[in-house]
């Protein structure tokens, strides 16, 4: 089996972008990827999407994307697994590079949000959790996690406070990444006095509806090595992907989140490094009690203590372990498809000493983390400096 | 890399399943080919589903599936490429296996069409052609290949007789599937004189609504030699996929399917088999000009002479080479996601010699076609008798 490479990365801004469809910013992200891969010829490409039917009204995605790239008659698939779709595209084009079956793959991730009204897009998120058992019995996003965040609260005593230092980390991270739809600095008492959206979670304590795409080429690392007008390749060496309960009623716990251990568990073994070999890490914040479940389940803290050390600072980007400098979900936005992609775009640059003002002090191996809807679906990376 | 075999397979009744969920489907189906694949562990699953955003307002299925097939915490992934979802499906299972990252795979395509209004049906297949330059000019799916059938009988002389006759002996052939969603046997005439939907297909030249599940599971052909409480292992030898321009307007040519002839030509040299090696084949007959200009593109016979042939019964059951015995999408049925495993378990079935009043005589090598939207995706599969 062939090491693998992330090589070219592109994301496009996040935010409301009404100027631009979302066949325009997959080809963007794409064609950023393609050109800073160095690579003349792409073998396969795949597409993730969340909910395209009922943002944009469009399926069949990964063939227009082919199409507009002008990447015909090549293999394009189309992805989906709620916001883990990307890092689920990314594990599927790994084992086809890894595999022996294609030299270039190109990922893209892709959602468009914000050309429907709000309530259209609850509807059409609340299509990433039970529509039969949960939807349908008017259970939001929010109000998903809203329960966690109580049983949290109540079996670890976590403070309001705690949670809010989430969404202020991450806005102050996002202000310095030109790329993330928000670049307000907010406090502790703007996130406790937010608009309440489902208690105890406010406003600020939600990502947002964001459009955008970020795209990888991946390669077997040994061609991607002698390649000399490319971005340096960055080692793609753990990815594990697990499932758990679509319904958070039957879950075994509320406050742990079982795919996020079983993917953690086999992309460290696969890596052969453990939560205290990793310098940096994007989680899946699209709650601010998301966070601080991922950092305990992927073994950087203990269960019951992410609140405390994230009020603490010790997830800051100069703390004892960055989480989620680029401002994460929560900061730089969340467009569903596009996620797991931008997270992995981000620990690329952040692994080759890019970051900017993001950069955080000398990284070699960085773990991203992509859950989808309340925790049915997690993909686990682990990105290594070759 | 390792020889794939296609070992259990499972399909449900096509049909107006009004009684049964979505879920409930793909959970039969799939237990139906676990069970008969003799295995006792799966290690991934994959879950093909053109648009359950608009038909039944869920997305994130293939964790779904995982659950309830009380197979959790394997890795799950949706796969969504319009009609061709599920043989696209297919080709990952089968690179997942041949490149030896898991043993047992099970792929499960599942649609349910009929628990929406027809006009919302129209509505949701529309997101497989291209929504901003098609379906919001009014575009249905039957437009688009009313263009190819006017085109085709222009250019080829063919009359309306021949292309009904795609249809005459497709429900002729689903008269004898159990399983099939139409058991009604229809003359020229019927075809001809029924309601006229996009001038010159009627009724009878579209496939139709359907609910409908098939799974197939795929290991390592050396380990289901071993297996001895198991179906026949059937050998895929070739399996590639294609794309072309989604939007039908910027085809090379309105008659011949580009994707279908890329995809056709690397799995015939993946295989070492040409047309003249295909015992029998299933093929995408979503309209009936649609089954003409694929066995023309195929190379089963010369383009423009395949409305001729099917007219002189060349691809009956008992013809020189046997086209959807099955009844195709015509007679059978159209599960969109489903459909692409349905094909693949069908042609199981023959090389078995397990087809009953279906069975084509002694066939050793078989062919499976698949195409998605107007033919911006396209898979063809090649089958053998081990």
């Amino acid at each position: 089996m062939r090491e693998v490479a992330v090589v070219g990365t592109g994301v496009t801004q996040f935010g409301y972008l009404w100027e631009k469809s979302w066949r325009d910013l997959a080809v963007e992200s794409s064609l950023e990827a393609i050109k800073n891969s160095g690579v003349d010829k792409i073998d396969s490409i795949y597409v993730a999407n969340f909910t395209g039917g009922t943002f944009v009204e469009q399926e069949h995605m990964a063939a227009i994307v082919a199409d507009y790239l002008g990447l015909l008659h090549i293999p394009a698939t189309r992805v989906e697994d709620a916001c883990a779709s990307s890092a689920v595209a990314l594990r599927h084009a790994y084992m086809e590079v890894a595999g022996g079956f294609s030299d270039a793959v190109l990922v893209t991730g892709v959602e468009k949000m914000t050309d429907v009204v709000t309530s259209q897009g609850v509807y059409s998120l609340a299509m990433a959790a039970d529509r039969e058992f949960e939807g349908y019995q008017g259970v939001t996003f929010p109000a998903l996690f809203a329960l966690v965040a109580r049983k949290y609260m109540n079996d670890f005593g976590a403070t309001r406070e705690q949670l809010a230092s989430v969404a202020v980390k991450n806005h102050k991270n996002a202000s310095k990444n030109p790329k993330a739809q928000f670049h307000n600095i907010i406090t502790i008492e703007d996130v406790i006095n937010a608009s309440m959206i489902a208690d105890p979670l406010g406003l600020f304590d939600c990502s947002p509806m964001t459009d955008g795409a970020a795209s990888v080429v991946l390669m077997p690392l040994e061609k991607a090595k002698k390649l000399t007008n490319a971005a340096k390749p960055i080692k793609i060496s753990g990815i594990a992907q697990a499932t758990d309960t679509i319904a958070l009623a039957q879950r075994e716990s509320f406050t742990s989140f079982r795919a996020t251990i079983e993917a953690g568990k086999k992309a460290y073994e696969m890596a052969g490094k453990g939560p205290e070999d990793i310098d940096v890490t994007e989680v899946h914040d699209c709650f601010t009690i998301a966070e601080i479940c991922a950092i305990e389940d992927l073994g950087f803290f203990e269960k019951g203590k992410g609140a405390q050390a994230t009020a603490d600072g010790l997830t800051a980007i100069d703390g004892k372990l960055p989480v989620n400098p680029s401002g994460g979900l929560k900061g730089k936005g969340h467009p569903v498809g596009a996620t797991g992609i931008a997270q992995i775009a981000n620990l690329a640059d952040q692994l080759r000493g890019e970051a900017g003002e993001l950069q955080v002090k000398d990284p070699k191996v960085a773990l991203a983390h992509n859950l989808g809807g309340s925790g049915a679906t997690v993909v686990v990376t682990i990105l290594e400096v070759v």
